[in-house]
């Protein structure tokens, strides 16, 4: 079994030399989080990390049961929840007026790592649950915020997100699950609603089901769709669960993996549900959840990823078979460690270098959004929340295509062994599988990025991203050994980048195929400039760090080493994604439907 | 559960207007490879693979079974093996004095992948039978072959290699099992050997295991390894099955995928076996059966991605998912079908050109195996057997790892639905992973390709490629729009092979690393030119078909179109593999064993 080793020194460096968050003073909170507070913090999440989900990662990947319309979770799963909840892990970054510690999001996300790192598909109930929160959090009623937040921020109730339909995903204009007024307040839901995680279990006395569906009379397509509280338990008078509710979990789905959390059928037969927000304005409503979903799910693909290379740099270190080519490095024992050979060292790296980079994006990424709720300056904070919804699509395509890849790298360093269940290994590769598929299958990720938020602001946004790292690059310049391995790679990535969107912006106008046949190269363009912009100022803290004489001289050296070769050798597919765009439409869409 | 519909056109095409078999009065039996042979031959293949096969392999999913010392395989495979038998499927091209039809082995490898695709786990039964039979009619005695290959062509016996211990896999220097001579010409085997795929089983009457071991006093390490034939069930004089031999089936492995085909551990107890070829020279001998198994597992690659593609392409013009964004093409429906999003179309176009290409480059090598053995010029059966041997790394590198990446972008075209079991997407992913692991996971074969193939017959046969297209491209230049979409790039990606082949030389001879570290580079570099190549070779074909004005003219369009994305949107990788190679030894080997 795979065992797990929090990786706190790292996310110190990013938080405290990187970003700094304890100088920033215009963050609400972030000159609390000293090495003081987020030390300990971490450590305390990284002990629940290690020590209970990650030994329950395995026994959850047996899979939950349904039987007479009751789920139940693996064995130990809701000990742990208990003890997720009781240790605030859940209600960290919730708002104090609705149970929360708020504190900075930066911090949740920091500590999340090491949660969802050792069981992703634990984690989905609260990280559902927390999705959930925010959305009543934005849109609910003052009652409905007193009804729901403080025992959603705590996951004394979990939630969900009900939006696919059998016959529609993607396309939610389709859906049809109908919600019809009682006259009181409430509607009465009939439909049925697929793919829902943790739709019904066993850890929680309530679960709080937001729900896509029609009223009666509802334009057509996406303008007629209408979101909806619809608690398994009404909640009574004083708050407690009443009676129950009219939906019930069909069916679990037989999948690949996430198999410790369930992917219910839900069927509601005039379910009782109070409208959430306006009418026929459900769709904007659950992008707000959906939006910080997306966020998760990047987090998703890089923490699988994390969490195998780990286990895969052991076995490596480990395991004896062959000689280095140079000459034998344990003559005493039977064979070298696999370490030694340079492709072993080459795919331990591509996960390394993704791995690390792909933390300290995601961070700059958390800090965005806090700074979207909580700068000062409201002018920052819209400028924040625009480069962020700019982001967004790139981190959750980039990072769990990326992501997944690196499990199957992981996998692959164990040769034979990897594919046999007993080490653990496959499993991170199922598991990770589904987050290039939910909260919008990456395809749809390039298609949002390119064709709304690349034009955004008038195409605004995007000019403040090439200005922030043209004047990131230029502040660093005099630097000249940063220059040659850091500055000067993410200088030619960040030209490949404009010429894509100069291409899109040109060719794009007389045939928008132009631009969506090059989607997703682009989404994964725009992914490793932000990746190679990640690794400079990692570089920048590093080498501060040596200059200083302070902190771990090596831990420094070894962060220079690992982002020198995300530099030389993964960032050059820039180019490579350049080429491919300016092909245009014509290789994508001359082959004529019926010839696939 | 997905369907499959055999892809017999393309195959014609490839034989019999790309590589022209039926002229080829050079290799022995090519000329009655006539389409009248041929083409029912396929027709005939295909059927089994489509109607009997494909049925299977959802079920196969299901598992094998092991209960006191029996193994079962899955509800349906003994009557299919049976069929498969029966209908002279594995004897094709096995030699007429062993039980064998004597077919060219170019119309095996083009019916194998309607079998091989439709059901996978199925197929290894009776490829891993082969590999034995080649191995006993290469270096068997005289008895030794009349005992085994004529069951074995027509796998009323199967068979098995056995290389892998628990503490070695790749370095089979360390394997430990014992043979200890009985004075009577036999030896007693004992040890323990892991990942016996067919070890045991209910579907044939004897199992014949190939068995490396040392015998008392062999030199240590690679030197001291000899093979042995190890039955389950001790021939009788008259050959048919007698006395049960001392070996069993302890454990059959828990596994990611190909659960049809049950994952042994075998333990053998004084089990009695007898050396097959020299002393101490059994791993030269394994290496003939891993040769041909490495081309056999390049083609479970493709196969699997190309079963896949199958699936994906149909769901993705059923499927109704949002509107095309240049206007609707089917505004009587409630959406457009799938496959009018450019990113959809990507997903799908990756594949098909990968698969087509693939499929080329597997029948170019099988011809060049053919003409390894029956060329009627010993010269040229030499030198096919040179190329042959610089290709199988590649093609088994390539073709597996690219073909596994297809079966997830395959998967990626049905969302959500992609996940789940029951669409049979995700077992495509689960079974095609294994194909980049075994025999010699993709990192050794980038080993053996730069290690020891590229400076092979003092790199004469290297030399023989870079000729070889460039007479290609020479010879055809005058075609200005081939020239254009298929013989330029050809060249730039060509050129850039050289470079990275002229790298390895200058900087490889200063430090080894400067070469290994770019070896999964160079594995890919070469494969996508040994692609370019081929789709160039089918684009001369379509092209001459067209102005033939017979035949499909819309089947050579479309393959023109296909080949125009492999050529203009797959093949510049070359040059990013180029980029990386050049970065050599630092970036690789920096890093220190403790900080990963």
């Amino acid at each position: 079994m795979p065992s797990y080793t929090p990786p706190t020194e790292d996310h110190l460096f990013i938080l405290h030399e990187v970003l700094k968050v304890q100088e920033n003073q215009e963050i609400e909170g972030y000159t609390d989080l000293t090495p003081d507070l987020t030390g300990p913090v971490l450590q305390e999440a990284g002990k629940l990390g290690a020590e209970v989900l990650a030994p329950l990662n395995i026994v959850g990947d047996g899979g939950c049961t349904l039987e007479n319309g009751v789920v139940r979770t693996p064995e130990g799963f809701k000990q742990a929840f208990d003890m997720l909840r009781d240790g605030g892990w859940t209600s960290l970054a919730c708002d104090p007026d609705f149970g929360g510690q708020g504190l900075p999001g930066i911090l949740h996300a920091a500590a999340g790592e090491y949660h969802s790192s050792a069981n992703m598909a634990f984690m989905m109930f609260s990280g559902l649950t927390l999705g959930a929160y925010r959305t009543i959090h934005a849109y609910g009623t003052e009652e409905q915020k007193a009804t729901y937040l403080e025992k959603m921020a705590t996951c004394q109730w979990t939630g969900t997100m009900n939006l696919t339909e059998p016959h529609c995903g993607t396309d939610l204009g389709m859906l049809r699950t109908k919600a019809v007024p009682q006259g009181d307040g409430s509607y009465k839901l009939s439909g049925q609603k697929i793919f829902i995680s943790s739709g019904e279990h066993d850890m929680a006395e309530n679960i709080v089901h937001l729900v896509l569906a029609r009223t009666p009379n509802a334009p057509a397509g996406v303008k007629g769709i209408s979101l909806f509280i619809v608690p398994k338990f009404l909640p009574k008078e004083d708050g407690a669960p009443g009676a129950r509710n009219a939906l019930s979990c069909g069916k679990l789905e037989e999948k690949m993996g996430i198999h410790g959390n369930p992917t219910c059928v839900m069927n509601y037969d005039e379910a009782t549900g109070w409208l959430l927000g306006e009418e026929n304005r459900g769709l904007p409503a659950m992008f707000t959840m959906m939006n910080h979903a997306r966020l998760d799910v990047a987090g998703q693909g890089l923490f699988q990823a994390a969490a195998a290379y780990q286990v895969a740099a052991s076995y490596a270190k480990d395991r004896l078979q062959g000689r280095a080519v140079t000459g034998a490095v344990a003559p005493e024992k039977a064979a070298d460690p696999l370490i030694v050979h340079p492709d072993v060292r080459r795919l331990l790296l591509d996960q390394k270098s993704f791995v690390e980079g792909a933390r300290a994006a995601l961070l700059i990424a958390a800090e965005l959004n806090d700074a979207s709720h909580r700068h000062a300056d409201p002018a920052k904070r819209k400028e924040a929340d625009d480069m962020l919804s700019l982001l967004t699509p790139v981190l959750k395509g980039f990072c769990t295509d990326k992501g997944f890849d690196m499990t199957v790298q992981a996998q692959q360093v164990f040769g034979g062994h990897g594919y046999i269940r007993e080490w653990g290994m496959e499993q991170f590769v199922r598991d990770a599988r589904i987050a290039m598929i939910y909260e919008g299958a990456n395809g749809v990720q390039a298609l949002d990025l390119v064709g709304r938020k690349l034009a955004a602001n008038g195409g605004k946004t995007l000019m403040g991203f090439f200005e922030a790292i043209k004047g990131f690059i230029k502040a660093k310049a005099a630097d000249e050994e940063l220059a040659k391995d850091f500055l000067d790679p993410l200088k030619a990535a960040s030209k490949d980048m404009q010429e894509a969107a100069m291409y899109f912006m040109a060719e794009g106008m007389k045939n928008p195929n132009n631009a969506l046949s090059g989607s997703s190269d682009f989404m994964h363009l725009f992914g490793h400039v932000l990746m190679g912009w990640a690794w400079a100022r990692m570089a920048v803290a590093a080498r501060a760090g040596l200059a200083s004489g302070e902190g771990n001289a090596e831990f420094y050296r070894n962060k220079l080493r690992t982002g020198r070769y995300y530099m030389s050798r993964m960032l050059p597919e820039t180019g490579l994604r350049l080429a491919r765009i300016r092909t245009g439409a014509a290789p994508v869409m001359d082959l004529p439907a019926e010839a696939f």
